[in-house]
């Protein structure tokens, strides 16, 4: 395994340039192929140089979690933003959006009556608005026939209702995709159908998450994947990815040996903590699949490292494939990019902890 | 519930000033009583007035958990640093140990051979160290008994050896406080013997957490609580504290709501995706304590409310207690200080992501 000698010190991530523009290059192809527009989550890399990427391959514009996220990318010259988060908007927020609108296309989520009034009364009327729908997640969104009665209250208000967005988070689970994406199609099809029938054409709907990609949404018009650009241990345990397409890992340094188990220098503050219940352990080990993350804390990886491998010794680097990629860019202040061994440039995580 | 109006946006970290400081002056006098210097573990708050405060109130210096900590701190100012940590150095990471070795009285830990080795040859002889003792935790550490050949081998490359330190993690669990206090104190006495036996005096015996804080462990002259500061969920489900040590929280926002949950704006991007086998959930509310935080994502905090309550409108701001607060400071990049319902302050985060 490379040891990187250019990265003066673990940890670090690196984003491996090829894989991340091929991985970008089969999900736009892969819109391309389906006919649906594709407007990648920015919440994953909340970097400039991986959504012009993105742009260049195909995408239509981004979609981001908050209005700081929007105002990194506006500010950077992305001029189509899409805000998929059911806003609360007080007057604070309203001048911020108004700023944004002023600037780029700018659409926001809603999913609640009040939330439509409260939008139109603090950022202003003409904003264009996607009502969400819960398709199987229970999350936010509403139900599928409710679609039209917000509609209608985010309309007689003043907002530009132009569709319908979801997200079937339901689809993190082993065997989950295909039923999910199932879901998804059969609530975005009753969600156009009660927003029709109450006089709104629903010219965006919008779905997907990375595990559902690949599947087919009849219904939705506009793809959101996120993760797809780096890949991370959950889709690798799903099975939407195989370890080629990991394109972000951890370099850490092994700092304490025992028995069958180093403890690595990467830990929550470096990985994230998440970990799905039907994770094998707190992220995967690149190039060594049997090896097993067994405890986390904030800066130590405890990992059992397989009887029948040799033990990696003290000060050698490895590389972390994190659970939730999403969780370990925003804890980093840049992330490395390499090219095979070599390093060959540096991006800032610009959006990085861009949370309200 | 204060809404904090001063406050322009959610989500936001408040630390209660007046509840910090009591919970800084009682750690303080605790440590007083039983005639230990107190070593705050500064990776909780990353905060130079918090560490002013700490000093203030009789710590002796502070420990932190990496060189980029350790640097934050020097730069500011603190002269006594300890890495409760066992490093291991290459000539980058050694150059920077003899910058900051030149500037502050610096101590690090060390757990092996090899690692002794690597820091003499690559920082400088001289360097104090502590060797690191396993006390039941079973994450780093040698074992009591093999303090001794670590010192030695330390010795025997230039270092200098000035005790021992151990991390008794596995008091994080409901039960757990008491057992590990005894083992700590058990696997303390057990390691300065060894040092002892090889020629070396024991002048710190360092130990201590948050959890067993309260709690006697009669051979060590030193204790090294983080948590203690803010105190958060974790401790109030292990009966450590009460609500009223609470000192920081998350102010979010109700932005959805239906049946029996609310979601609010505050997710794992806010408070980190912490929860440890025995939790309840992913936090706690303030002043609700039989809500529950059942579900958690990037920007969302799914939270059954009690049934006999009334459920919080749209747009309410409610304060959320993490489970693990070093790794909510962690994602945020200031602080704002609170008094009563008043804005009073703000503090950076100055080393926030400083993991290298």
């Amino acid at each position: 395994m490379p040891a990187f000698p250019a990265v003066p010190a673990t940890p670090a991530l690196l984003v491996d340039r090829d894989v991340l523009d091929r991985n970008i290059a089969r999900m736009a192809d892969a819109a391309r192929t389906r006919g649906v527009s594709l407007r990648p989550h920015a919440k994953t890399h909340k970097c400039v140089e991986i959504a012009r990427r993105q742009i260049a391959a195909g995408a239509v514009g981004l979609t981001v979690a908050t209005v700081s996220e929007a105002e990194v990318f506006a500010d950077a010259g992305f001029r189509d933003l899409f805000v998929a988060y059911p806003l609360w908007t007080d007057a604070a927020r309203g001048a911020r959006l108004r700023a944004l609108a002023a600037e780029v296309r700018l659409t926001v989520g809603v999913d609640s009556v009040e939330g439509a009034r409260a939008l139109a009364e603090h950022a202003r009327p003409g904003l264009t608005v996607l009502v969400e729908v819960d398709s199987g997640h229970h999350r936010t969104g509403v139900a599928p026939e409710r679609t039209g009665s917000v509609a209608v209250a985010a309309a007689s208000v003043g907002l530009e209702v132009r569709g319908v967005f979801t997200f079937p988070g339901h689809s993190y689970g082993p065997g989950q995709p295909a039923v999910a994406a199932t879901d998804e199609a059969a609530a975005l099809s009753r969600a156009v159908a009660a927003l029709e029938a109450t006089g709104h054409d629903a010219d965006v709907i919008s779905g997907g998450s990375t595990p559902t990609a690949h599947l087919d949404v009849p219904a939705a018009t506009e793809l959101r994947p996120g993760v797809y650009v780096f890949g991370d241990a959950q889709q690798l345990e799903l099975g939407t990815i195989d370890e080629d397409a990991i394109a972000l890992t951890a370099l850490a340094t092994v700092v304490s040996a025992r028995d069958d188990t180093v403890v690595l220098d990467a830990g929550s503050k470096v990985l994230g903590a998440d970990r799905a219940p039907w994770a094998t352990g707190y992220g995967r080990i690149l190039g060594a699949p049997d090896a097993r993350i067994v405890a986390l804390s904030e800066h130590h990886a405890t990992v059992q490292w397989p009887a029948d491998a040799d033990r990696p010794t003290l000060g050698t680097r490895i590389r972390v494939i994190p659970n939730h990629v999403c969780s370990a860019v925003n804890l980093a202040d840049d992330l490395t990019v390499v090219a095979g061994d070599t390093v060959v440039d540096r991006w800032p995580v610009a959006a990085r902890g861009c949370n309200t």
